[in-house]
């Protein structure tokens, strides 16, 4: 071997941390350290929670009742006075309420009562969102996510006094106790609760107008806290549970958030976050999770959530003026449309069973949602709002295709997903109608004015018309009756639909919910849906946003 | 009302911290301050605990043989190596060996290795001293103690890489790893555990001579690892269950530690610890909690431990002829004294009927056994015990009476308690026959060399006399046995009872053992009993005190 092969050798081994680095960095794809960079600037944003010790609020018992929310409400069951004054042993099984939906960690205090404690105490902590979560048993359980998701802990208590915080973040605002062990012939009793509520959300947001009903008031209230505790040190999609930032979530909480906290920090580290994240060809994953360190979920692309990153980067500009952010994150909008003419045929149709042979595309948890339509019109959609970012940033030439293409999709849906004989949008080869159909077809500008009316009216009335499964999809349901010009029935609609769940006791807006069957669960089983569940906090947007609809 | 009223009033209410306080120190029986002094020494000399990091040696099995302590064994079942190396998924309910019985805290690490976690994992980890409390189901649970004294612990792991420590104290040699939930699409390995096993033992005791047998010098081996995993801050009972200081206990660890590990210093902490805890009238708690801060149990007054504080002072003096300290609580052992008149009859006879209305008496846990002989013994030996402490300090005036009581008492046991025709130590009304009254009535010297030789010997083929249910009791046999000069027997017993269990595979000797019942549990459920328990370490004592007996 001659010596400049050991060169070579040497040179090659050399490299070796390098290549390594940029395999790990695969995803950079817009240049040397854009990715590092982007996350940095995320990191530098990341706000500083806010904690607020609460006090629980009254002892509660849980009561069957077929009216009631999933056939389940509480009702006062004693004073906490008594219940701090008298052993706990007699108390097991005890439902505590916290007064309102809080995230954060929960501290109580054991003094022993009677003779010395002989032997550890075992208790199970349930915390629930809502009552049914305390009265349905867990095990054996049929649902499809992680069992663990459920908020049931088993603690070991060696010694007392003890003052014991949980190390597990809790979102809720009932608690279950169950004394599992304890020695004989010995007594104590649990002397005080505390719940340390952690929130990045700091201010108030402006008073209604009085004109404003209480319905519409209380929707917002609720609205408003629903938005808060999914406010942490990311936007997280619920604080029961995922925990996580997804861009479908990101986009309705960032423009709620516009009209509301205002804290536009935190949809600027989310968006710098989910940017610096992206794959070795600068796609986006549709969620991120926040620690230990950033990373996506990878696996599944979720088609139109990539694209929702624009429309969102698009409102922050508009909310914020930040032309800095929105021409650094622009390289990414522009490459997110690279996937539109993928699975798009000859007219400029979508062709969505293609598509889902490699994409996920979501539109709505609803089983047997055809989603070509939705999938069309949100297409239409991000490439419009995208051609207005382009074009608060100067960057046309380098979108130029845009108005072309959108002329083209939106011709090939109202050809072939409109039935003009029945005045609605259709979908898929059964030609289904949906409320998702109708939405996006009317949000993208695909049906006039009055199409877009005759269509949405005709849902009303249609029972095979597919409803939506989330206040997700209901949020777009109203934004298009708002767009079409159909304010009462915007209006109408979200009074029935969160205003039902207010009347149901929300303290949270839910991530499922369907008036007819409240057991639905995307998962399979309803208590580990989310109770408090970003993507239904849109009423805080639409009643700010739109005073004149809303606030009268 | 009078001025002069308001002012004794007004003193009164000056005086009720104070009296607040009295109440509180009530203890103080040994003049202001003592009990406050004595538990400042007991913490002076709280040792520091030597950590050792700890790995596992291997996978098993858990392997149903009848031939096998409790029925229960293992055996290989694959390599460290493949465990971490493949999906923990595929691997649920494995069970790690750590090779060794060890105290102390768990560690272990998580880490993805198929995809992004997605929801929660949760374990349940199950730590055991033998492996038959692996295979026998916990729940129903149909034990006297606390059901958390069982080892089982169960952890949500919210995301990944994790390192996680438990923070419970475990005491264990096995470990059962449950996988109790985990997100679908996922997969995820355990790459690292190990264990920081805590002592205060921190030396190697001398070898045994080179003429010892295997058997003795394996009995001994376990014997040291017995006292060495109970001999933390405290000398503990067992470190899994009861974890904590009890005179009978200590009088026994502090005896096999004086001829072993020689830590004087915890037997000086512990007799500090046990005389500031006393009550108000200046009697002894049988045991004592360490923390928060040290506290007694309280409730019961376990009679014979209250002398053996006696026994343990005068063999701590003997040992380190430190009188400072024996000095100092010499007044403490004078005042145990105090209850041995007030159950004895005018002939010097202990009324155990009577006693047992107002205190424990012990001896062994053993059903049915009568008690009355052995705390006849109990008491001559304690007397005698205190007698040469008296003489060892120059206190002889202080306790005058000793010998003439002791004459007394030592006459009534031998006209009430001895069937001359058997040659044996009768006990109660039944006139019972029991391993643990012939023990005592030779180890106080009421019986001669020839009648305890007779009596011993006439054990063995008495299948009538209630047999010892613990090594605690098997000590006092052997002791027995060795005074009366029976050293073969002695030897004999010694390698067949504790040899029994080293042949069934003990890694430490058992809180309860009987060869003919391995189930056997004073709290109605095996698995809760102590596999490692600081009263059965003493052939450390009898092996290394009589090296002609036992090294040979």
């Amino acid at each position: 071997m001659s010596k400049l092969k050991y060169a070579y050798i040497a040179l090659f081994i050399a490299f070796l941390p390098w290549l390594a680095f940029q395999k790990v960095n695969a995803q950079d794809y817009y240049g040397p350290q854009a990715a590092s960079e982007w996350l940095t600037v995320a990191e530098a944003f990341k706000p500083k929670l806010i904690g607020q010790e609460i006090h629980p609020v009254g002892v509660v018992k849980l009561i069957p009742d077929t009216s009631a929310f999933q056939g389940w409400k509480t009702g006062p069951a004693g004073t906490l006075e008594d219940f701090y004054s008298k052993s706990f042993r007699t108390q097991s099984g005890t439902v505590i309420d916290f007064g309102a939906h809080l995230t954060g960690y929960y501290t109580f205090t054991i003094k022993e009562s009677q003779r010395v404690l002989d032997g550890p105490l075992r208790f199970k902590l349930t915390f629930a969102e809502v009552p049914a979560e305390l009265s349905t048993p867990f095990d054996p359980y049929p649902g499809t996510l992680s069992r663990a998701w459920l908020q049931d802990e088993t603690i070991t208590v060696m010694e007392l006094p003890a003052t014991i915080t949980l190390p597990r973040r809790m979102s809720f605002r009932y608690l279950k106790i169950d004394l599992l062990a304890s020695p004989r012939d010995f007594d104590f009793k649990i002397t005080e609760m505390k719940f340390s509520a952690v929130s990045s959300v700091n201010v108030t947001p402006p008073l209604l107008s009085s004109k404003t009903s209480a319905v519409i008031s209380k929707i917002d209230a609720v609205g408003l806290n629903t938005l808060k505790e999914c406010m942490q040190t990311i936007y997280e999609d619920g604080p029961k549970r995922d925990r996580r930032l997804w861009i479908g979530d990101l986009y309705l909480q960032a423009m709620a958030n516009n009209y509301s906290f205002k804290n536009h920090d935190l949809t600027k580290r989310c968006l710098y976050m989910i940017a610096g994240l992206a794959d070795d060809k600068g796609f986006l994953y549709p969620n991120a999770f926040e620690t230990p360190a950033p990373h996506p979920q990878q696996g599944a692309f979720l088609f139109e959530y990539s694209l929702f990153f624009n429309t969102t980067l698009k409102e922050y500009l508009a909310a914020t003026g930040d032309k800095k952010t929105a021409t650094d994150l622009w390289p990414v909008a522009k490459q997110q449309l690279e996937n539109i003419n993928k699975h798009l045929d000859q007219k400029g149709l979508f062709n969505a069973a293609e598509a889902q042979k490699e994409w996920w595309l979501f539109v709505d948890w609803r089983e047997g949602l055809d989603k070509q339509a939705s999938l069309q019109g949100i297409m239409i959609f991000a490439l419009k709002e995208t051609w207005l970012l382009a074009k608060e940033l100067g960057k046309e030439k380098e979108v130029s295709h845009i108005p072309a293409l959108i002329s083209k999709m939106t011709a090939a849906a109202r050809v072939n997903l409109y039935d003009k004989q029945k005045g609605v949008y259709v979908s898929g080869p059964e030609k289904q109608v949906s409320y998702a159909s109708q939405a996006w077809m009317v949000i993208s500008g695909v049906a006039t004015k009055a199409e877009g009316q005759k269509a949405l009216k005709s849902l009303v009335n249609n029972k095979n018309a597919v409803r939506p499964g989330t206040p997700y999809l209901y949020h777009y349901y109203v934004a298009a009756l708002i767009k079409s010009g159909l304010t009462q029935e915007a209006k109408a609609a979200l009074e029935k639909y969160w205003g039902g769940m207010v009347q149901k006791g929300a303290d949270t807006f839910w991530e499922a919910y369907d008036p007819d069957n409240e057991l639905l669960s995307p998962y399979n089983f309803f208590p580990v849906n989310s109770y408090c569940h970003a993507w239904s906090c849109t009423p805080v947007y639409f009643i700010r946003k739109y005073p004149e609809i809303f606030q009268q």
